[in-house]
């Protein structure tokens, strides 16, 4: 049995109140970006006369160093020291003395680690959107191999009318596209350049921010100091584009789950992407597609902690803004992952023919064609409607699909009918619906020569 | 005593199933969107010659009766017919008869709902911008009007450095520039007409779905008949761009809180802004800030709501999506009231001109100054730092401004003290803080006039 | 063409700032629970000698016939009172003159408040625990009638074990017990009486509070006069209860509309609760099933919103707890519609028993149980593991199911099998699975046994 | 300048799909509880005749020598192994050789995890609860401490009515005892063993679950094992428990923070507890605080991480389930160390006795007290209130407290004022509220007693 809880445990868990505000653990990610921080700012330093160039040169090698030994792994991290930008310092100072302190000359921490976060978030969203365009390079493929194929189009999860399975991959490749705009506006609000603005009132030093922002590749500088060094917003835009993208995930995780399943039975995942049971060998279950699902929790989670911190805080700094960084690294490594899972899934997707096709063979897809084969005769929409409805109980009683019906059992609910009643077809259906963003043949052909034509320009850029 | 509730009673509550579908008290809000779009679907059938030019006028004729008698609140609105569309379609055929059929050929209940909300939400946004716009307007004229008013600028809610009230005035003018951007992109996300994509696959008719889009002002037209149906991507966009603002509100809202506050006595607000209590006379409760600091939650929980809706709904239309609609209202009115009250306490706030100056001058906020005039003098930072720390524990412990102390004083701290230290003032700290986006006069005046120049580009777009 | 927004409009729909802080559209529910918080505090008043009887019965009589003015819709509601205890104020100052003010003597809105709210919230418990009771009922009376149904159970989607479709209704039997026991623990937190907390500090009168509360039917009066008038724990513990019990509603939505899909097959939902479309007349689609799993998102917006309410307010009342009302409301209706509906569904439910059979014979369910046949016979269970799932690979290459397998096949295998292997069958996996909790016959009606005990016991208390 | 991202280096980041489902990172927080549970089912299935007593020994055996491995950090954790329960049965196996396997008789995965998280569940909340006494008794220390030490209460951060410093801690303790009432029920729905629910069906082997309960300390087993392996209410439980209290730790949080302000300088936290700046060496910034009311972000956020992840799921496990653990192992840490820093931050709490003082002697806090006396002198409380307000108003503008006013004064503006109207002080107004729960030392000293009673049962439980 277990013994019982003691307060000693707590406390040996939880009492080193130190740990409470080290944040070493999870913002060491960001030491790539502080040390260009860094470099950049010293030697604006120099430059506008404010340290010698030797100091310069001390710092700049300090620091190359520092990144060196980071990346081998043989930094000697502190926890005592908190935090990344403390680390650094130190070890700064270790190697080149006192030109370490001048350094910070000019600079705060809190508009440090405000610059820091942009540049991490800046390359993040790179990633993304990378991601996201190899994603949808997929779909676009598989909408091109797969091109006649039929299967039911669903409202409701309902069987409603039929499409080619192009057609419901370019759907996701719309979703896709409009989160690669979002990721693209949080990129851009991001890439302001905090640096410059102190504590929160702007330095006393001629210091050029302009040269600066050039030199660390930023768009242009924040115009407001105490904006600068308050502004979370452009971890906010980060997250909602994420929250907007992981859904779209999840139904698409829902939609594999849903296929997969054997009374769906339209795909087939690569085994890779299955795993079996500990208790059921004969299951192939969809853990990928349901983690893809699950993941939007956290997603939504992470932006929910960021929207309580930052609701009611007083500018400008405070240090409820700390709990920024892991809510931020946490979502970023899941939709990447995701979206890394997914467009694996889709790569490797083998699709069931038969059983798509005949789910849209079945039941009584055909309803609308008919209502509409009424109206083209000169019916009103609504009326036809009706008829068609009762032609459909009426076929659903007798156990027939539509396309079963023979033209006197059309006659006996409408004189309207002749006999090119018993031309509609799936295929007829499907190719009728030659609108612009429809699911022809011809509407699906110029959608996808359109999505090429936007993939083309998105890698031009 | 209160009676026990019976099951009797809530069933009387909530038995009535009809209700739980039904959507008319909410979505009547979508009339005039929903006719416009009528209209515009039956000249564009009219044109295509698919249905008589006789039908399309009564049609019109039609929409124009019905669309006069909701604004005269003569219209018979009938709870039985469940929301708007078939409100509006029962009408006109009991005015037009079976005319009124035809208005429903190439056109579903999916395609229809999807393009009125993409319609109102377009015109909420801009009631929106111009909300924003104003309340931009509002900060700048205060910002001019006080712009050498000094207050101490906060970090951690500790005074740290003196800044103008001007400077942190336009911290919140490049809060809501932001918001402004964030609604524009949302906006243009929202402009994509779905009308023609039929319930899921597109419509078999030969329409013509870009003259629509003109007639109703959309950019364009969307791509995807799946994806239109069942995308409320641009609910989500308005939602998180309605959270970030309603966060920034949360922030100004506490600062008008603090401000207010007997202990703080920066600022009055007026009259019409504060109440009193039912039991304590003498209160000027704060109560408009409040409740626009308590909105927050409200404008964030729909986004959570929304959120929540979509996850894991398989293509294309599900019933779910019914429930985009509440949430977007209430968010739509409550960030509209609260920016409007926002304004209206901004634009009629009276300072408290030597409460703010005394808590600039008292404490320690100079000690940032004393460091960075030793860092001038030769000293590298972290020295500087050091030291100005000692000086500033020393003052706090005579009990006297670092203003107050005399240049021995200083000597004996550092041999690098000279006269000119005495010359570190409130007023020196401020004026030194030229960089650009800083709180001196001179990038304040720098600030107003670009942010004079952004509206100005804003009101001629 | 819609024409633009003007600023002008944008200000006619929300500039009446006034408007901001009334909340009389909704907290006019608090009606009942207002008056009898007034009639209990002035019997007591006079009680205690604070007010004289005439006083006392000018009061009581006045407020009687306010709420029979409420009940037949006679009150003159007034928006510029703002509030319904404003209202029902002075409403009874035109009655009974300035006796109403007595009424308000060692009261103030602050206790006022939050009593009416922890009465309306008992109540709205005992409305909730109702329908959950008749829910279960349903479950329980439905699971009686279907005790010999099999279909089969899943993990991941995938057809898994053999279960009684009782099995499965009863295990929604047991969230919804939990449900009610999270409810009935939120009502005994709201079960407290702030009234005779004042503003904040309590009331300089000799107030008998126990006397009122146990006139309100109160199990106890709150200990902190701080605390009472700022707690609103009593709604998170409503919101988290409603929200555990909307995602128990989602589930058993998402599982009644797979169940209804064409490819699932399982069962049919009665006419009320399905619909046709406006397009695709032969759809029966499952709206109200769809709709108790949307409205999960808004439960759960609700509880987000309240909880970014609280989040940092300092004691005690502050006006952003009015936000704590609406938010309430809707999960409250929202809540018992729901469940309203729900039962509604599966009371009744048709289901489709070849279909339900079909489904659990095919595939290869019964892989478990050749591996525990196995496991018997003295093969370590991670080779009887291996064992089974390389049968079950044979049969799928086969296309056969396990149970068609002859003796030698299986022998093939493993010399372990013998005749009676051939006995293991769908009917045969689900009567060994004999444990308490499981899903053999006399596990289930063990547990039916118990659940009819624990709703015996639920109506008596 | 940074050098552009390439998917290569996304795909480094990401691409090791085997990843996507590994959790041993997080999950072998879950050894202990995974070895205690097998050890107590490896138990029950010897004694029940399913294994043999040698099997049992050795299974016993190797798990302890495990346990040992992993608490003095020996164990060889293998990624590959994806989760502590493979890589525990692995480690097993090469320990045992085949008996290993036999473990895993009449257990799944499903239910083995459901347990493990249980039980480690309890253990938390032991933990937590802990905690929570802690700081309640700390609370109550210092209440008594400063049981006649004077400050103002607020309604709306504006000062209300003098209240006893004890009466605010007192607030506290009434909502640290919710918290703890709320996370023993929440261990009270996680005291339910599902072990022997198998996959989803129950186990056909005739084990005995009860044993395996009364060994592990749970209080009861599951009643049905389709609801008992999908079933994660136990951990909304406990994030909903988790979600009010961090919500109080910010409310409280909020108020160091604001006490600790020079505007306010009621507290000084002990230096223990606040930084200096980088740039500004004279700051106590209250960073602990801060943090403490910032960590409410992620504790919501991941309160809906969960809800959004059950939202929907159909019976019964699925792979999102996998996602539970995080959040919750997140929320803990973050919650405990909260509380620890709390408890801290209050035991070393120096008051400012004059500044609290003088807050409350300054403006006009008396004026309830005014408007009380002329209702005890016979005039209606309305009426009273408008003179008391007049009052105020009178001595604002000439710059006098309420206290400073002359008898002429008072009777200036009513003949109901007497000589005794010059009694009412700040104290004889804390003293006159001796109403159960009020704020007269009395009333406190009562709390005090009552509130030492219940700590001390808490303590004997």
């Amino acid at each position: 049995m277990l013994s019982a809880v003691t307060r000693d445990s707590c406390t040996k868990m939880t009492s080193d109140k130190f740990i409470y505000t080290v944040s070493i653990h999870y913002d060491r990610r960001l030491y790539k970006q502080d040390i260009a921080g860094s470099v950049a700012h010293a030697r604006m330093l120099a430059k506008q006369g404010i340290i010698k160039g030797k100091d310069r040169d001390d710092i700049v090698a300090g620091l190359a160093e520092i990144k060196d030994e980071i990346e081998t792994d043989s930094f000697p991290w502190r926890r005592d020291l908190e935090d990344i930008h403390m680390n650094i310092e130190n070890r700064l100072r270790e190697k080149i003395g006192d030109a370490a302190g001048k350094l910070h000359t000019a600079r705060s921490r809190n508009d440090q680690v405000a610059t820091d976060m942009r540049l991490y978030v800046k390359e993040a969203i790179d990633c993304v959107l990378s991601e996201i365009i190899g994603f949808r390079k997929t779909l676009l493929d598989q909408a091109k191999s797969h091109s006649a194929v039929v299967m039911p189009g669903y409202t409701h999860l309902q069987r409603a009318q039929p499409v080619y399975f192009a057609h419901h991959l370019l759907a996701y490749f719309e979703m896709l596209g409009r989160d690669a705009e979002r990721f693209t506006q949080a990129r851009n609000r991001a890439d302001v350049m905090p640096l410059g603005s102190g504590a929160l009132a702007g330095v006393p030093y001629p210091i050029d921010r302009e040269w600066v922002a050039k030199e660390l590749g930023f768009g242009s500088i924040s115009d407001n100091s105490m904006d600068a060094v308050s502004d979370r917003d452009f971890l906010l835009d980060f997250h909602a584009a994420a929250a907007t993208c992981a859904v779209h995930m999840s139904r698409m995780g829902e939609e594999l789950v849903l296929w997969s399943s054997e009374e769906f039975g339209f795909v087939r995942l690569s085994d890779e992407y299955t795993t079996g049971s500990s208790m059921m060998p004969q299951k192939r279950n969809p853990d990928f597609a349901e983690l893809a699902r699950g993941k939007t929790g956290r997603v939504v989670g992470n932006l929910v902690t960021l929207l309580m911190v930052l609701k009611g805080l007083p500018l400008t700094y405070n240090r409820d803004l700390q709990e920024d960084k892991e809510s931020f690294f946490d979502t970023l490594d899941n939709l990447l992952g995701t979206l890394c899972v997914m467009n694996g899934m889709y790569a490797s997707l083998q699709l069931s023919l038969p059983n798509l096709r005949n789910a849209a063979e079945a039941s009584h897809v055909l309803a609308t064609d008919i209502a509409d084969y009424l109206v083209e005769k000169g019916i009103p929409f609504r009326d036809a409607h009706g008829l068609s409805s009762r032609i459909s109980d009426y076929a659903a009683e007798s156990g027939k699909a539509l396309s079963d019906l023979a033209l006197d059992e059309y006659l006996s609910f409408s004189d309207y009918f002749t006999e090119d009643v018993l031309e509609i077809t799936v295929d007829s259906s499907i190719e009728s619906r030659t609108v612009l963003g429809g699911t022809a043949s011809v509407s699906v052909k110029h959608a996808i020569e359109k999505a090429e034509q936007s993939l083309k320009e998105e890698n031009n850029d």
